[in-house]
């Protein structure tokens, strides 16, 4: 691995920055709007302007068609590990566009608190972020004369409308899209100075439940009392899921958690979190959860139970002496190791089934059901990423978790067998599924730096 | 008190009950909806009407202007206990009126369960028991050519709509409107052939809580763990209101809640109410509440802490992942005896703050509080109405509760000094503020008779 291979590339890459900006901004006036129908040729035109900048670099690139919009696979090369890339091309809606301060598909470059911003739907989510690794192959080749190795990429256009032909897709070209790892660039940094790769995911197990009390609504002045009061259950099964120590209540729920890996523990430790910042940006100053836990250990490796929504009775303006029939609730659990949520969901509803009293009946609907993930770091390429990641950025890139749930790291595992490493250069103020959304040039800039040296690790 | 003064109003009331319903039919077709802007000509001419009816019997009736709907006064006599009867002329709205079998202001006699029914808006509630006294005095009028005895009436336009203008006027009115006692014909029979005296009701306080923890919605894969969720914070404090023995918890809360008289007790107890029946209509079987009471002991003599509305994050269709910054409840007291509204308010706050953990505040807004009342039942002309309609109806009446609150039974004693009388002939099948609403035609003849009987004791 000779810095002669790399460096040229790096340098090629300065050098062109301010084209490779104008590039992106032509993919990101096309308004690829995938939940609105009346956007559908500008998803097919977002496929194909993708297909034809990578034939233009060497990739055998081509649009497929779905019941959806089209998905983009592109190959080239067979030495070396096998990489698939995973982004999308697809956009989140503009509305409300009285909130943006120009067209959301006319790209600008403006001043942020880091220097220049790129501003426009799909700047950050997920264009720029795709963008990256192509324009890292494209100075490879550049300089080069060739991709650096046996390369896939994979790119779909739902992903901001729930991904209805993701899988079936996947299962119908597993041969094709099965790689050593697969590298997805849709996440953020951990810090502005501190990338990170996200190595583990929580999964999510979603609940809604109905309490039924009374076969109707009754007046308050009539049957208060002496009938049941769906919403006095409801909260009574809700403050009962939780203990005062904040572990969660449902039997077994934490059969199959680990305890965090020493070696994984120190670097979380050694990242510093500011957890003061973290609480007091949502004007919160005291860590709830689970006690004698950090926070980053809360949000990536712990489980969880939140109550996403509640209602019952009477919610509009003034006063309404109702005594409701039901009482309903959204409930969910971030999940972690091995830790099964067909199991958890079973034992959720048979204690909430202990708690009811006589008269009351409980209803369930499922919303989705999926394990945490943990990928096997031991893949050589995650320390080529961590090592590549720790020369461009100023403080070395760890392994850190992600509280949210990624559907397609999830896919990835269960249809093609094989591990994903999300690497992504977005920050927390890019405004993604927001008004005026941006990507700052430096994380652009930096994101295909970072790829350039992850190829060279790679293949170099 | 001779017979001979009271059978030939009976006989006659008897005679002319197909005019008299003919009559209700006049009133029964002005569309006088008070919400609605559009019927206020209605309103207006629903006033006129019964000035002009009131004055062909020989009361010095007016119309009075208010801010809003006129009030309708009405003085006769100067002999006996000066009585004052309420009603209300105004009626609920009519949507949705394709659920209505015909058009709501075009009265018809239909078939019911007990015989005819007289179906349209305002039949039952309150056009049709208003009438019930009013042609109680006409009868008398007709037989011994003049009425009973010192009488005045009092109707209001606005009780459908919140009675804005009333506690000012009788706050303005109030040496006009006082009286011995106050009459209202706006409740319900207690059994079909039993009719009940409401001399005790319960007293309301309404309170509005809004938990606040993180200060706007978080992503719960974020920050699910770490942060406060003010959706459970508001389940515990709700679980946290009655203990195991369906008893209130908040402090002081049974300060001046006395035990019943036993001669009340007794009455009830005779009143062979149908528990079972009462709670499986709502498909209940089980007597929630206080342990160790009776369902009409909860309802009339028993205060109460209901949820009436709760709601926080998401409560759409689906599923969303979201961590609510806040978490509202609408909950309500209904109070008896002694219980001081404001100390209770003031006490529950105080509970709720206790319960906050670090970082949720709580804010709160007052919906109404109204302390319970009991009418001194020693006022001769209880005893009367008592005796009265025990003469009419199969069974004997008795002094029940309401579980409800009836504000203008409070002003009378709040402002007026003087305790109120409700008695009324409707039926819990009448669909008052529903689509077909209806009167027994049964209700408004022995009603009617009722009347004739109380005016006969009070002034015969």
């Amino acid at each position: 691995m000779s810095a002669a291979m790399l460096d040229p590339v790096l340098a090629h890459i300065d050098a062109h920055i301010d084209q490779t900006t104008e590039h992106l901004f032509s993919l990101l006036r096309i308004p690829s709007i995938s939940t609105d129908p009346a956007y559908g040729q500008d998803c097919d035109k977002a496929a194909d302007w993708l297909v034809e900048d990578l034939k233009s670099i060497g990739f055998d690139a081509s649009k497929r068609a779905t019941p959806g919009h089209p998905m983009v696979i592109a190959h080239a090369g067979s030495e070396g590990p096998h990489v698939l890339f995973y982004g999308h091309y697809d956009v989140q809606p503009v509305d409300p566009l009285d909130l943006w301060d120009r067209s959301p598909f006319e790209p600008t470059l403006e001043q942020g608190d880091l220097g220049p911003v790129i501003r426009a739907r799909g700047a950050s989510d997920d264009k720029g972020q795709l963008m990256t690794f192509i324009e890292a192959c494209r100075a490879w080749k550049a300089v080069h004369g060739t991709l650096p190795g046996k390369i896939s990429l994979f790119f779909e256009g739902e992903e901001e409308s729930g991904s209805p032909s993701l899988v079936p897709f996947m299962r119908e070209n597993a041969k094709e899209l099965t790689a050593d790892v697969a590298m997805i660039c849709d996440t953020g940094l951990f810090g502005d100075d501190t990338p990170g790769i996200v190595s583990r995911l929580r999964g999510l197990l979603g609940e809604e439940l109905t309490i039924t009390g009374p076969s109707k609504d009754l007046h308050s002045g009539m049957y208060g009392g002496p009938a049941m009061n769906p919403a006095r259950v409801l909260a009574k099964i809700i403050a009962a899921l939780h203990d005062d120590q904040g572990r969660i209540t449902v039997p077994g729920f934490y059969d199959g958690v680990p305890e965090l890996p020493p070696e994984i523990a120190a670097q979380w430790e050694g990242l510093n979190f500011d957890q003061e910042g973290f609480l007091g940006q949502v004007d919160l100053s005291d860590l709830a959860g689970e006690q004698g836990r950090s926070a980053l250990e809360m949000i990536w490796s712990r489980p969880t139970c939140e109550v996403n929504g509640i209602w019952s009775g009477y919610t509009g303006a003034g006063f309404k002496t109702v005594l409701p029939s039901q009482a309903h609730a959204k409930i969910s659990f971030r999940l972690v190791g091995q830790q099964d949520p067909h199991v958890i969901r079973e034992n959720f509803r048979a204690m909430v089934r202990a708690l009811l009293p006589a008269d009351c009946s409980a209803a369930f609907k499922s919303h989705g059901a999926s394990a945490g993930s943990e990928m096997s770091i031991d893949n050589p390429a995650f320390d080529a990423a961590r090592a590549a990641l720790s020369d461009e950025w100023p403080n070395p890139a760890a392994f850190v978790g992600c509280g949210g749930s990624i559907p397609i790291a999830g896919h990835f595992k269960s249809i093609l067998g094989m591990d994903a490493m999300l690497i992504g250069f977005a920050r927390d103020n890019d405004a993604i599924h927001s008004p005026n959304e941006k990507y700052d040039l430096r994380s652009f800039h930096k994101g295909i730096r970072s790829w350039a040296r992850i190829l060279h690790r790679l293949y170099g």
